[in-house]
């Protein structure tokens, strides 16, 4: 059973003139910001602001390394050798490294965004490819993943650090990933509702679907939107919730 | 009177399926290589290439940063805050570690390149931004400074470790700066006039300037130009004048 | 004395998953649209939407070229040669004349952005340069001009079609440039202040300065902010004020 | 029976600093150019640079549009829906239309460049989206396709001009796709045997696959490649076995 949690949003997600999300208000909630670095968003002064935010919050700062997408917000499936995942995720997390550095901070954590997370939970040697470029660069680091996919089982036989991920607001079908958002039921959009469903999940130490089927799971993290209206509301009012519960919320 | 020197270059300056000069061949001849990081050329695969390249020819890997254009190759002078700055370097410095780090190496040096470079060499507190982000982020890097400029004037003031560069082909004015192109002399075209000229330099421990005038100077490198079709020749011929001058060629 | 006008607006600056401003809102407003093209806002989905949008509301729809700098979005000022400012805008103005064709419509109107239009405004060679390009595109293009500075001088000159702009909330300078942002009063913040100073200045034909001098000027079109979160209100309001002052509000 | 024939090549493929082929050679040889538009390759200058060169050799000029993906070079295929399609090829079109205005000249015809073309050649709806806007912005326009695929069938049913293209140096397989690179005999070196295999195809107005089997086609245009050393030599003897044996070249 577990009883202490991180609390992970992604961060850092504007560009230029854009912004997009709260990010200092849901920095007051969460204990790990995934900050993008520059490729499907953010850049290098939109990092350097969000991580002096998270240091200054004592919030852990993590690489959020995703496709080279501006455009398509790195949500658009990309064909890409295991060479060019390999320097992609390199590439990114030194950037982040370095600007952590330079903010007084350093580089806890890494999660992989959007489409790139999405094909590295399907597809095991592609996850390999990507996180063997992480280890390379910092065989210490936390790796985030999705519990119970092919991004847990890279970490596993790559033997470096993870942590296991779900979501707080999102459905799962009965072989751990998720309900289709078009579906009835797939996001749940307020705490009181997501609350008991966690809680549940931490107590039993495993992913519990739509159906009542329990994946055994290591949850280490859970994942709060950051890029929708509700999203610092909702994410408040679970942290109180959690707390209640007698959970801790700590940082990985 | 020097007796042992550096020779640079610049590398890694193709983007995607362009390529610029004869990296592998001239990778033969010097022995610090400054990698593009893929704001003003140079993309992660590029940059993994060129490294590799670099690594395994004992060739000192070194990061080269500019600003983020593409299309003027980081030769137009743009307007950038000095916090902009900062977060330019560090996020590309940052990057090149990483690279390197994935492929066995580590970056040892940092070369600032084209308008960016051209600007610190006038302005000093332009340069100890740039500056002041390497040292954040590696405090052991060495800096390359063109010699007796605001640059080599920056990294005195903030007390890191530099090298003092100069030219092989170009032509100084008085003041240590570089003869305008458009003007007769002002670029070398043969190793055989410029490795006497070089020679001397090291001797006198000084820029010897277009009048004869000489700058005290302390000159730890020669940077070679990569991007024109008789770079690769020059550069091997000055590389055994030297050699039989009896200059031992070193990386940093 | 002016009895008819036109609104303006900056439209279609988002780009890819960023959004900026309420566009929606706005063309119920204003008469006519100024789309950005995809250098310094704006991409191929975001113009034709936006350009839809336009058509079905009667808008009239406008080139809004600017620099290729989205990080910066267009605000810096860039060296560019007269060429690359002439391919610049031609290629802009292009790609928006084939959207708008795509849906239906057409490009009336061209006015220039951000920094690109401020040295325009100060530069006439430039402003020769950049609208020399427009009318060797199409010649019966209206162009947007800032009334009174050297952009108006550079289309009296060409011989082109053009429309005087002023602003519905900057206070003027006495040589017709706009009051520092700095200086108090500069931006003004509610339609009952602007309204009256916008409906002398029709009915005298000239820019009124913050000093009360009068600069005579040929009003053709007032400019509405789009960036703000308040821009609709104002907008708004403005409309109501300046139709219940008896002026016709209508496109170019 | 084919007496006259077009020769068409891409060009305008550099970007920024960075070159590719032998644009002006080869422009005294082929008789179509298809110029790229900036989004695979090509940026404003580069495509006044290559618009003004084919003009004044009085090479026809053609938009060559492909995907948005510069470090690519569009041979990547990309997730793309068909309203997405449409807004990337109407706006090439249109930036290519105004830049030929600008240099006195026309958009005479359109070939889709990379992994946009040879998905349209294979996914019939794709084609017609691509092709739809096409001639949405200009219903004039002549559109290469390649012969007798899912290309040609689009343009058969939307009505508009087309015409058919076979490859000066590839084999066929039999149901008129390019027989892999990989395998031997798939690209024909020189020109003397590429030679009597297209004027065997000329004079039975089909497409002779490696097999030997005749696939009926128009034959309208030759396309030759222009980004090999040794593309102009290869191109300039393929002119001249075509001119010596009756065929006449002309643009389309």
């Amino acid at each position: 059973m577990v009883t202490t949690v991180d609390l992970n949003s992604d961060m850092g997600e504007g560009f230029g003139p854009w912004t997009m999300g709260d990010d200092a208000a849901l920095l007051d909630v969460i204990t790990s910001a995934n900050i993008a670095c520059g490729f499907h968003a953010g850049d290098p002064d939109v990092m350097a602001r969000t991580m002096r935010m998270a240091q200054s919050k004592g919030v852990g700062i993590g690489a959020h390394p995703g496709f080279d997408d501006l455009r398509g917000f790195g949500r658009r499936r990309l064909p890409r050798t295991h060479e060019e995942l390999t320097n992609l995720v390199a590439y990114q997390l030194g950037a982040a490294q370095a600007m952590a550095r330079a903010v007084g901070g350093r580089v806890r954590h890494l999660k992989l965004h959007g489409a790139l997370a999405n094909m590295c939970s399907e597809d095991l040697n592609m996850a390999k490819a990507c996180y063997g470029a992480v280890l390379a660069v910092d065989p210490d680091i936390v790796v985030m993943v999705l519990a119970a996919t092919a991004q847990q089982q890279a970490m596993e036989e790559l033997g470096g650090t993870w942590a296991g991920e779900i979501f707080a607001d999102r459905a799962y079908n009965d072989d751990a990933t998720l309900v289709d958002r078009s579906l009835p039921g797939a996001v749940l959009h307020d705490a009181e509702t997501a609350a008991p469903r966690i809680l549940n999940m931490l107590r039993e130490d495993a992913i519990i679907a739509e159906s009542g089927k329990r994946i055994p799971a290591k949850i280490d993290t859970i994942c709060l939107h950051s890029d929708t209206p509700e999203a610092v509301k909702m994410a408040r009012e679970l942290r109180r919730l959690l707390t209640e519960a007698g959970i801790t919320l700590q940082k990985l």
